[in-house]
């Protein structure tokens, strides 16, 4: 990873992430910035802050599904993830770290298109088998393959390192960036850092 | 209350309810609304959610602090609460309501003056006599009748009663607007709710 690069820490489970999982790429060419996506998985952060997710949280829970829906009128994208979202993606983030160590190009690719997938609510991102799938499409290699690298206790550790690493590094929420030392939390942070970027810091 | 005003719910111990008050009546006059200010206790609603105050939040908190200076840095203002921020400001959201009561036109004055002061260190909202004392420099009462009004138990149970109302209406946060029964939770959704009231809802 390079120093200049943006992390993009996000849980697929997530739903403002998903909304920045769609311009994130496009805000990285703007400002000549290489976006390195980072699933992890936020439960660890909670058990730091003592945090509920947004949809098991009352009250917030009904405003965040009004949120989103709203912000995705909006920007005219789908909103539909699966009714028992949200899911524990854990399988899905483990087959993006594989799918990075073996063909790194095609990492971004693949979240973004478990995000699409996920809120079109036709991808099973806690399913080992429905994930390896899904990344055979993407990476062109055979879902058996795909399937066993996701079940290597190597990966699993290091997916579990990841975490840790992401909640070490202040990261408590999702999406949550890191540019040039500085944190950014949440999809509506975004055009702040552009500007911080931009601007050089202030 | 008419029906096109725009409520803007917070608590004066909110750092982003600061930012939002310094902005929310220009907002008002762009898209042709009356701002009506509702201070409220916001741990009314954290004995909902489960939440906790992101200043007590692990994580959270530090974020929190850096993200209110970055704000404050990049929109010029000052941000120095009081070394034992947030503190609660039961005082001075009941001086706001009897401000209301008897000079409807200068609670939002005094509220917006009680956000300057607080946030530059000056002025301690947990304190009757400080809120009173301030609240005198904003309606020309007697510094003394407005102790008595503050103290006075019919007062202290509508300020209650507010707090309820807000949490009862779906107010779990702050800044937190509703407007032709619409919700927008946050100081970062300001933009969105300006969008929103200009193109007649989506």
């Amino acid at each position: 990873m390079s120093p200049t690069d943006i992390e993009f820490w996000f849980d697929f489970s997530s739903g403002y992430a998903y909304f920045a999982a769609l311009d994130v790429e496009a805000l990285g060419r703007r400002v000549g910035r290489r976006m390195r996506w980072r699933p992890f998985m936020l439960g660890t952060a909670f058990k730091v802050t003592g945090a509920r997710g947004l949809s098991s949280t009352p009250m917030k829970s009904d405003y965040a599904r009004r949120d989103w829906e709203r912000i995705a009128r909006e920007k005219g994208v789908p909103f539909a993830p699966p009714d028992d979202h949200p899911k524990v993606a854990l399988a899905a983030t483990r087959a993006f770290y594989w799918i990075e160590a073996h063909d790194q190009d095609r990492a971004a690719t693949f979240a973004a298109s478990v995000f699409r997938a996920y809120y079109a609510g036709a991808l099973d991102t806690s399913s080992p088998e429905a994930a390896a799938a899904h990344a055979a499409e993407i990476v062109v290699a055979v879902p058996v393959e795909l399937a066993a690298g996701i079940a290597d206790p190597a990966l699993k550790d290091a997916v579990r390192a990841t975490s840790e690493e992401a909640v070490a590094r202040g990261v408590f929420g999702s999406p949550f960036f890191i540019v040039d030392g500085e944190p950014f939390w949440g999809w509506d942070r975004m055009a702040m850092m552009e500007r911080w970027i931009v601007s050089g810091g202030w």
